[in-house]
């Protein structure tokens, strides 16, 4: 059987995303669509607007055979590591292509540059340096250092764009006999707020915006699955993951944590630290508390990784200890279907990464201890008894049907 | 002028307590009582059901002319510190005597038993460590090795004659001029938990417990004081202050902690972050939590103020430096009437502790910053944006009058 990966986040799972997963099947001709999802957190730094299983049911309605977890440590990442966390579990599972979705939509220049980013690492490096020392934040740096070092097609400023290259960057750093292939994305943009007329695709933004106000608006924008599971989970849970919901959590423990304490968390960097202490206490939103610390330097979404962490109580030492080796050290499937089942089947014996269906064996793992730590902050803000039974659930579940 | 201490927590101000402050006035014929008080969470490990404002207030109507705060590392300790703070607050404020309500109802058995503890500390300190060995709890073995050195007229394991025996020791050590007195109690039992019928004087136990019911049948049993401010806070904030308000967040917060950051948690011993850490995850309440870390060595008390400790995020390091001269490092007067005023006035020349009235010129002492971080836990439920005013209600609210 031959196998394609995709890398995701399913946000919820969109009309967007079913064109995604078809057209995948289509150019590649695969037996098998794997996805690597980001779990409780994405990597824009924001909880996920429901647990990875539901988003996960969502895939497999949605034509996906086998959702694999992108842990915490790769998913709330620089668009870099969580490149090298999805590459190293696809490559785990010996896919043959990885396709991703673009702005730009075809291949070839994705590989010119990821080789010239490869072969130049130190020279651009270097550039990023420079320009973040003038002020520059980390992803315009990025970019420009990239122009200077002789790269004149892709735009990096796509946010698409940008995680392909990462991608096509990791296959060729990690040795991975991986193909990756692209297609054009059809939404425009990705950080679109509002839900388009004349048409049945919107951005996951767009959607969860939208989800806050009524569930009805965005019912042609989802599949019926992802709308009926959407339901549920509210009905149930009587709540959407969000930010503002987990305020009051981050507001606690910013105000309870040491300034020094705070200088070990993930990402906190250059004195950060003061102006998050300071802002917290006038803050009465978790949107009014980033607009406060916001800077020309920090980018909203390095903020909300930032916010992330201290939610998460994940340090830099940890995450640092978890990723040394650039790769995932488990393989944790979240839900598959029967040829995603088969296909497992065929490669287990010879895959070197354990296979986990029961999280409780990797207990020790420092992967899992923070993908662990993440859940458990995730569904602090359940109410009781619900809060209880999500977090057996996080040991309990077997990958779904 | 003549002043004479007691030391409260008022949670909330009863008719019990009105009885106390008129007695001590009549037995001491002082010019001004001066309360010290419990800050925002009590001695036994509680979030007071009001913060210290509220109380402060209801004092003041109480007939108490100067209300000055415990903080936090010498409220939330064991019986001896607790009593080392009051004491040393009290002996900076030149009181004359010091006047605690207790079980016994006579001074001299306290002033004999806290002189054979403090003449033969280290042979009871040594009895002590072998009945705790043994596995028997710090408040049993301590009356017995009390026992053993030879005592035998005071009750201690009645909660107030062990009180007040702190507070007699902790003047002979302190070598104050402060001289003790007592006043029967009223209220037999301290921890009742059902309101008396034929009377108008309850424990602020039941009191509590009542009010989480409805308002109405508390108000025979506390003057018309409290029952209006408890019925304005509960206005404006919408809430009671309790441990059932605060288990979503210390939940989060020991889900989210590595074991070894439990163990320099203040109070923690032995192993017990290993169970605290396990009976998390199915506790859906407080009460359950608590129960199910229950061991016999453990008073309920002691686990409750860990869980205090935990909720603050105060350390074992912390403490230690903030009380290491076993004495408050300031003095921070709540609330005052005219007398009281006249009284501090009359003193303020005389004091070695500064007298704080805005909380800022503290901010690096090391008592007022667990102080500080007391408060920003104690407010954390409240909803936005009364979190953020409560927060600056801190540092923004001058004595009042």
């Amino acid at each position: 059987m031959k196998a394609v990966g995709i890398v995701v986040e399913y946000n919820p799972f969109h009309n967007g995303h079913l064109y995604h997963v078809q057209q995948t099947r289509k150019k590649t001709s695969a037996d098998c669509v794997i996805a690597v999802m980001s779990s409780s957190f994405t990597q824009r730094g924001e909880p996920a607007i429901v647990p990875k299983w539901e988003r996960a049911r969502m895939a497999l309605a949605g034509g996906v055979d086998l959702v694999v977890e992108l842990p915490y440590p790769f998913a709330v990442q620089t668009a870099e590591w969580f490149a090298q966390g999805a590459v190293s579990i696809l490559d785990a599972l010996f896919c043959e292509q990885l396709c991703f979705g673009s702005e730009h939509g075809s291949i070839e220049p994705f590989i010119k540059t990821a080789q010239l980013l490869v072969y130049k690492k130190e020279q651009h490096n270097e550039k990023v340096k420079q320009y973040v020392r003038q002020g520059i934040n980390y992803a315009k740096a990025y970019a420009l250092a990239l122009y200077d070092i002789g790269h004149d097609t892709l735009d990096v400023s796509q946010p698409n764009n940008i995680l392909g290259l990462h991608y096509v960057k990791a296959i060729i750093e990690q040795r991975s006999n991986i193909k990756p292939e692209t297609i054009q994305r059809i939404v425009a943009h990705y950080h679109d707020e509002t839900l388009p007329v004349n048409d049945n695709i919107a951005s996951a933004t767009s959607i969860r915006r939208f989800l806050q106000v009524s569930d009805d608006d965005v019912a042609r924008y989802v599949p019926h699955t992802t709308y009926e599971t959407l339901q549920t989970y509210r009905h149930t849970y009587m709540t959407w993951h969000d930010w503002e919901k987990y305020f009051p959590f981050l507001k606690y423990r910013l105000l309870t944590m040491e300034v020094d304490d705070i200088q070990q968390i993930a990402e906190v960097e250059e004195g950060i630290e003061y102006r998050l202490k300071k802002a917290i206490i006038h803050a009465t939103s978790f949107h009014d508390f980033l607009s406060a610390v916001k800077t020309k330097r920090y980018t909203w979404t390095r903020l909300q990784r930032i916010c992330t962490h201290i939610l998460t109580n994940v340090t830099k030492k940890e995450i640092a200890k978890a990723i040394e080796s650039k790769r995932a050290t488990y393989v944790r499937p979240l839900a598959m279907n029967e040829t995603g089942r088969a296909y497992l089947q065929e490669v287990k014996k010879h895959m070197t990464l354990p296979l986990v269906t029961n999280a409780k064996h990797m207990r020790h793992d420092p992967i899992y201890q923070i993908e662990k730590k993440a859940t458990q902050a995730y569904v602090s803000i359940l109410p009781e008894p619900l809060c209880s039974e999500a977090l057996q659930r996080e040991y309990k579940t077997p990958p779904l049907r």
